[in-house]
Parts: structure tokens; sequence; C-alpha cells
């Protein structure tokens, strides 16, 4: 197996990052601004930093009640270390929670209209919520902010046609927090493929505090309610 | 199943983490602060913030050769989605990879010398690296970086005369980057158990990077080369 | 959250699993035999089960070069403990590795001519394999165990006449085990659904074995070698 | 990295695995006896294999309530191919979910007595269960059932008298199925590193099944409800 990367260089003991030396990284750049070097293969402007800021804040938690957050707490309590916990936390996101962000990012690319998508008898991908049924609070302060610093352009643009569509074809459904991270995912240049990682990535400070907080509090082995459960077989 | 969080809330639509309103978060706060306030209880000083942002960009990425880069390459080139190629990267940290920093803690937190743990006839964890014989330059840089915000403290002063004493025990071992990382996370008031988890959420954009690299630039599906195996059975 | 289900039943002390009591399993029933009741809902028939047993033993155990070999290997290497280990083996499994039984599957379902596939620009799932060029051994093993039990019959007889339709059309390319497993699946009228699921249940005594193998044989911390990378990046 | 491995290997287009051909294996043996050629070295006897199987079945699934089965629904109803299911599933056990296995396996090897570990504020690992209080139905039968193929030898003997001895030091506690299982791994001369993984391996049928019945059944997303949920925090 031979193995070709553009991503980390070491040299003489020394680390550079897509050609930024990890030292400087160390002493002059936040964690998101190298995390942004990273994933885009440059540094941010301030504006883009603070876009990219304020989506993975917009993920970082949810509540126990998310898939992510009470998986993890599962697998901690059980007795598996913090990180294996964070690990189960991740296999509970996916298509479902969390994963529109790629979907609605491939639709947005290709400027995809909501009448394409509901003809096709399919759901547009970034829009609805469990929670929210008119609008997603997230996304809006999302996208407000991400005009502020002069980022909701194009693809912005884009989903706020969709929802306004949706609304007019009888489906009103707000943009939701996928939606709008798939359309700043696009206006910052990151690639679609990242959405499902990303969104892992900004869940993580909350998967963490979960699975901490497990240990620390309960007694091990969650178990379901017998009370829970009907049997439905032979 | 019951569950107990002082971790976040919703009230009238509304989150707030850790009493902290999310809305502000994301307006005036960035990722690291967010992820501080999650995982400690309160929001970071600006020098609280500073090295903590250290720390996490210490550990972001070091290299496909890592078995965290790799095995999250080898998961996304058998064909899984990006989220479930960053579990696979998680599932090969342990106590060999990023492992160490909760040990170390351990072991600072109750201030053990060097000798206690060599008549034990054991290693001290957070000493040591396989590429940095004499003095791991990130580890130094680090330490510098948490003086200058005034964060060389008790643990890390401990962790210095660990470091010499072993040299004068006649095992010069330098602090690691995962024993410097111990001793930050101690004068941080972070709790130990959170070693491992922190190392993974700090690696996780390096591993993202490689995950995305992989799918973006090679064939699928990575196997061993036969001329890298011996057989060694009947 | 609610649960329904139909696989198994807590009544008085006795836990019975599809209608069958465990205890009269534990006694009278192979793991295969009990393994196929969960998975299909009733008892194998000496033949189902003679079919069933053929199809775990072909993907039991691969070598160490195949991706869910190594990668549980080196999550073993780097510390965790075994179950962690075979968890990360399966994130090594996907697409590309046993994830072609479920497309297969599909296909057969359908009745899919290699011409359909070919002329959308598509290749043929289950069919073709890295080390076999002509004739997969195992594939070929798996179909006579078939025919002699009686179940060659019609997803058996559509996939060979693939086989011989790609010869046809000038892309000569085996029925590979996946292509095989998933001709049996249908025959044995299990669910398409489960064909990565079914490969990794298979895999597992390999998986095991080779993370025992690493824990027990070999120096902690499997590491790429430096002479295997090469930096194409700024 | 170069991997050596006794194992399995390739040798003109055939493979063998611990010295048996891999055909004659497919042709001649059950899942379970390669299983155990894999794990311990050498093909069962006809009493090995018997006690093996009754193992193995004994784990097979215990309801939709143990956390293994609904982490792995969780991952499954946010849309996780079911692979990734079951691995979600793997990482919800550890050493409160079949992790005993391994803890008393350790002390049956070494024939530590219930008074050394009680009288070290310890509870002894492999006795004791949530749901059955003075007898584990499972371990009885399972022991029944090694004894008749005459392997309640020196470690089952061992675990007996351990439970009698609780009994005893009043802290009746039933051996359950994790020290069965651990005795018995001792009298088929398994490793007892093999514990954890040996019962996952185990338990991937129910595991399995269950993910499948969620995604044929249920609709996607499994979240907590609000009404399980006390905020305890600012």
């Amino acid at each position: 197996m031979k193995w070709n990367t553009a991503i980390s260089k070491h040299e003489e003991g020394a680390l550079s990052i897509r050609g930024v030396s990890h030292a400087s990284l160390m002493q002059e750049h936040s964690f998101s601004e190298a995390a942004f070097l990273l994933l885009s293969g440059h540094l941010p402007s301030s504006d883009e930093r603070a876009v990219f800021d304020a989506m993975l804040v917009s993920s970082i938690e949810h509540g126990v009640e998310a898939p992510s957050a009470f998986s993890a707490r599962v697998s901690a309590s059980v007795g598996n270390p913090l990180h294996i916990a964070t690990a189960a936390g991740i296999l509970a996101t996916g298509d479902h929670h969390g994963g529109a962000i790629e979907a609605a990012a491939d639709y947005f690319k290709k400027g995809t209209s909501a009448k394409e998508v509901l003809d096709a008898g399919a759901k547009y991908p970034g829009f609805g919520h469990k929670l929210y049924k008119d609008l997603d609070p997230r996304a809006q302060l999302l996208l407000s902010i991400a005009e502020k610093h002069g980022f909701a352009r194009e693809y912005v643009t884009h989903a706020r046609a969709v929802e306004t569509e949706l609304r007019e074809l009888g489906k009103p459904l707000p943009l939701n927090i996928d939606g709008a991270l798939a359309a700043l995912m696009l206006e910052l240049g990151l690639s679609p493929r990242l959405g499902k990682a990303l969104f892992v990535f900004a869940r993580m400070p909350g998967i963490i505090a979960h699975s901490l907080e497990e240990v620390e509090n309960e007694k091990p082995y969650r178990r379901i309610s017998d009370t829970d459960v009907t049997y439905t077989g032979p």
C-alpha cells in the first residue's frame, strides 16, 4: 500500500499542514481556522472564519434526545472509554440525523427547484424539522450571520427561493439547519461530500459532554424498560 | 429509561447550553469557546481560550502514517460514507495513540514521581516519542504558549520536574504531546477522563481531510500487498 | 421511545426466540441453525442449514490483506479491547468489500441482464475479483454445494446466465463470492438487505482471530512507514 | 508495515485456514466448527463442538431491551446501512454488557476465591443478574450441556464453588451467563482475552435481526421523548 497525500508533511522534525507550518498554526490560529485550512486547503479570511465558526456552533449540541447524544451515553454506560463512546455517537448519525446536508448541497449545487423534486415524488432535503414547524431558528440565525459577513450569495439565495416555492406549492416546510449548512458549505467552497463529516465534527463537543456526564453521574448499564416493549411475534 | 442532564435545555423553541443561550453562542463565540463551555461548564477567559485553542491545534493532524488517519482512509476506501470513516479513525486511537493523556493526567494529579513509576517497573505515560528522541517540539511549543498565558503552573511544573528526574535516572525521555496535553487539561480544570475524547475531537479535522482526500483521489479498496505478509503457521 | 418486536419474548423468566424456546435452541440446535431462525423467522431444513453453513464458512476468513482484517488489528494494536477491534474491522467493510452482495441480490431479484447493466455504463455487481481472473473457486464451490442440496434454482440459474452473457459481450468476469452469496441468499428466502450484515457476521471469526493474534504476538502501535508515503502538496 | 500471520495462507489460488483447506471446510464443516478452528487453532471434537455451539446460542439474543440491540436499531433508524448498525450494536457492549466474561475468566484461571474478592471490597465478576435473582437459567442450562459432554471440569467446579461460597458469605448471587461462558471458554482451551469478542460474535445474529426489523417496520429517526428528560442544570 502506497499513500499519496497533500495534507501534511514531516520534514526535519517539523510538520507543515497544507503548506503552513504547524508551529505557526499553534501560535497564531484558532482551532476552527486550522480546521478550515485542513478541509478547504487555505486559511480562512476573517469573514470566512466567522461563518465557519457559526456553522460549527450551530450544530454543537441539541439535547440528550438526539440519537447521537444518547447512543454515546449508552456506549459509555456499558463500560467503554469515552473515545469509543464518541464513535458510538457518530454511528448514530446518518441520512436522517445530520445527513440531509450532503443531499441538500447536491441539489443546491445543481440549482434544483422544489417543483422538480416534488414532481418526482420525493422530499426536498434540508427543509422541515420535527420540532420546528414554521421556522428553524438555528437556520435563520445562521443565515443572518452569513449575510452580515457577505456570504449569503448564490446558494443561500437559491435555498430561500426553494423555501418560498415550497410554500407556494402547498408544502410549507422551513429551511432547516441541514439546509442552511448545505448552502453555507457551498458558499465557503467546501466539498458537498463533507456534509455528514462536518456535522459529526461540529457535534463532537456535545457528544463528549454527554458521555462524560453519563459516567460521572449515572449507574452503569442503560437498559430499555420492559414496559416500553410490545411483543408482536408468534 | 429516564435521562437527567445539565448540558442543555429546550424551552419554548429556544435552546440553551450550560445556561447560555445557543443563539448568543452562535453570534458571539467561536467554536472552541463553545466547546470549552460544553466540556468545562463555563465560557473560557481569553487566556483559557488561547491555551485550549493551542491544545486542539497541536493534535489536529500528524500525517497519513498515524493509525487514525490511514484507518479512516481505509474505511472510506471500501465504500463507506465519510462520517463512518471518521468513526473508523476514532476506533484506531486508544491507549497507544492519544491514550497516554488520561494516564499521565492521573499521575500528574497525584504528583507521582518518575522514581515511583520506574521502581514499579512501569513507564511514565506522557514521556517519549517514536519520532522525537530528545524533545517533542509540539509539547515544547504548547507549554511555551501556556506560559505566555499564565497557565504553566502546578501541573506543568510537575511535568517538567518528571522530565528532569527521568534524565537524572538515566531514562532521558522528553515530555511528549500527550504529557503536555495532560498537564494543560488539569491546569484548565478539565476532567482527566476527557483525555482520549479530547484527542479524537482535536484530531477530527485531520481524519476528515484524509478521508476526503482518499475518496477524491484514490481508487477504491485498499488491500495489503502480498509481499508485506509472511505466513508463520502450519 | 416505544419498541415493537417479533424477535424474542421474555415470559416468566423464560426467553423464546421467533416463538421457539431459547432453552430448546441451546439443547437441540447449532449456532448456524439458531442464526438462521433469527434472520429468516423459521428453523432451517437440513438442506437449508447445509447451504447456510457453507455460505458462512465461505466468507469466514480471507487473509490479513483484507481491509477488515488489518483494520481490526490496527485498532487492537493501539490498545483497544478486542470487541472494539471487531467493530473497527466491520467499519472497514462496505460497498467494495463484502458490499456487492446487496447490489447483486437486487439485480438478481429483478432478473436484470448483463446487457442492461453494461448499456447503462455500469458494472454488474457480483462479478469479477482482484485475485481470481477466470473463476472464483469459493463461488464455484458454494454453488456446487447449493446444487447438491437442491438450492441451485431460479436465482443461481440467473447468475450463471449473466456470467455466460458477460463472456459473450466481451467482458469475461467470473461470478464472485459476493454474487454467489447474493443468489443463495435469495434462494434461502433471506432479505437482500441482509447482504453486508451477513458478510460481517460470517467474517467475524477471522476478524477476531486476527485481532487476538495481533495483541498476542506484536508490539503495540501500527504506523505506516515514511517510505510508503509521497507528499504531493504545496 | 510488515505482517506475520499463522491464520491463513493463499497458495496457488487456494486458501488454507490454520492449515486446513478452505474448500474442505466449506464442504465438510459447520460454521461453528470453522469458527472454533480459527479461534483455537484446531478443529473441535464433537463434544467440543456441542459445547461451543451451546455457548454461542446461549448469547445469541436477549431482547430489544439490551443496549446492543436497541443501539443497533437506532443506528439503522437514522439511515445507516445494516453492517454499520451491527458495529453500533458492538460499541454498546462492554465491561457491563458481555464484559464480565474476561474478568471472570481471569479470576477462574487463578482459582480466586469469593472471600478474596469480597475482602478487597469488589464484586466477583460473572455472578448476579438484573433479571434473574436466584438462578440464571441460561447459565444452568449451559453447564448441564457442558456436563453431558464431559466439559464440566476444573473451571466449572471452581465456578460452582464460588457460587456456594458467595451464598455462605451472605451474598447469594447466581452464576450468570457471563460466568458460565468464562468457565467454559477455559475448559475449551480458548484465550480469556476472547471474552468480549466471543460475546459480540454470538450476539451478532440478534443484533442483525433487530437492525433489519427496525428498517423494515419503523419510521426513521429514533428520538428520546421530552417527557423522559429532566433538566438539572443552571
